[in-house]
């Protein structure tokens, strides 16, 4: 099987039969051909994936595939888009085609919840390897950014923090559940998220016209919140004992014998949640409230946005250093 | 320097200082926003290239640079589209900054030529290897693609064929320009056109409104034309003494004691050169000539689209066989 019967084989499962929303003509090109959605603006992201940096060398190849589309899509979340096209860029060892049907419908998962389609990429030879690039779209003057926090705003965030990082120390620890002894629905849930993280597509879209500045968490609460800060050139005051933490963290003694503090500053500087931190104007915190209900996702206010260039602690003088992840 | 430092360092040199076409908001959020040109259609591509796959370890960073955007907007050329944006991601072994400003100056280089904008990426570290994604427009409708040929249409070519295999020879040689004792003008020009292949941006745009069909030769002449024909459902007869073959190839004995007709089957059967092939209605041939003056370019017809379904060898019976490069 060569490079053009892999692609018609596996990775052409991951373009919609039919014509997707927008696409001309799709993959079996020089280039897709796509219809820009009138009255939107379009945003874009890339990230890639590496084996042992992004995720551990054990990971299934269906958990790879999900993630690998996951965490771009947790952009366009980011940023109140909707999903419309993927490229992918998948550098594979070898041929080993079950990996590859593994990976493929770990991506399509997404695919189906999301409606994004496959429109190019690129199979080559090395070391495991994973570029995505996404497309999508929102009306013009719509999109969420980082820059447009004000002094006074309510600093929130969705759902709970910790999963990425008890999920990675599960996975590196050999957790297997259900026969591991230290089982607890708790862990077995964080692992799921960390392999398979929920981009807030929805909570994004609904954000719009409410959230004045937002981010995902990638590279850690409290670093991400500091990429907002910078943008908008402000401060953060936070409560720490807010922040909503996985139970996972909190039950699990595979971060050593730490007080409920130092965990909670640890899930606050680990990476991989997919969470999103958003800052509101108080005027609108009963939209939030609503939201919350309406987008059957936990949203939590933990601090304000302040004058200044850090985050400290509410209540205290402490400076909350960020320690989000450096490649280099 | 941590990862934040370098993109600011050096990738951000590669977005204009300025907004660029159509570009609300380039690289440091989430994703980029970015508007559309109105009355368009966008095309995109995404190509990887790999140490030691695409092209030799030896090969210098700014090289690398260059070809990595050159090999995608080359993609945009066979579709005759306009060049608008594009995002890098980039996997480097170590922080070497000096590699890096080596390789952001090849980069450059063809931005500066094509106007076009980096608007996002990536940087991780593992083993060398660069994804670069394409963002281009065309008029709606415009398009060329590899599905138009038909039968009765002229097959063309522009520029010289072989390059690219006598470049890679050349370069993994350790051919050393000009003190080489080989030396000889056109050794320089393969494998100055080796490593930094020109995307014939121009002549794709020229060609909107001649061309049936259009594509790069990036996989070698008979292979990327079996491209265009299997999307068009069609043969083709050529003309192999036809082909305007690089001197480099005739002239080298890199490749062994070939004969001319062995030299130009190799050529046509190796790829990285960057050309494009393609095909125009026996009508439309004073355009043709009209064009390779105004774009001061060698246009070559070789052939002519026949029924069928593979290449023949015209006055005979011979069927070229592609041997495009197989990554498994």
């Amino acid at each position: 099987m060569n490079e053009f019967e892999l692609i018609q084989a596996y990775f052409s499962t991951l373009a919609s039969k039919g014509a997707g929303r927008g696409v001309e003509l799709g993959i079996g090109d020089d280039c897709a051909i796509l219809n820009p959605p009138a009255n939107s603006q379009l945003v874009v992201s890339t990230d890639t994936l590496i084996a042992g940096v992004h995720f551990p060398e054990s990971t299934s190849a269906f958990d790879i595939g999900f993630k690998s589309l996951a965490v771009n899509l947790s952009d366009l979340a980011a940023m109140g888009a909707y999903p419309l096209w993927f490229t992918l860029c998948i550098t594979l060892p070898d041929r080993d085609t079950q990996w590859i049907e593994g990976f493929c419908n770990g991506m399509a998962k997404l695919v189906q919840q999301t409606g994004i389609q496959l429109v190019g990429g690129d199979t080559t030879k090395g070391p495991l390897s994973i570029s995505v690039h996404v497309t999508g779209d929102v009306p013009i003057g719509k999109a969420l950014t980082r820059h447009g926090a004000s002094v006074g705003d309510d600093v929130y965030v969705s759902g709970v923090i910790g999963h990425g990082a008890a999920g990675l120390n599960m996975a590196l620890s050999g957790f297997d559940a259900p026969d591991d002894k230290r089982f607890d629905r708790c862990f077995l849930d964080a692992l799921q998220r960390f392999n398979q993280p929920q981009p807030r597509l929805g909570l994004g879209l609904a954000l719009r016209g409410i959230a004045t500045s937002c981010i995902d968490i990638s590279d850690g609460l409290l670093a991400d919140l500091e990429h907002v800060l910078c943008a908008s050139k402000a401060g953060a005051s936070l409560k720490l004992e807010l922040v909503p933490l996985s139970d996972a963290v909190m039950k699990s003694d595979l971060f050593g014998d730490k007080s409920e503090r130092e965990k909670r500053l640890l899930a606050c500087n680990a990476g991989d949640d997919y969470e999103l931190c958003f800052t509101v104007p108080e005027s609108k915190r009963e939209s939030v409230e609503a939201l919350a209900v309406e987008q059957s996702v936990i949203l939590t206010r933990i601090g304000k946005v302040v004058e200044g260039a850090s985050i400290v602690e509410e209540g205290g003088c402490v400076e909350l250093v960020s320690l989000g992840y450096q490649h280099f």
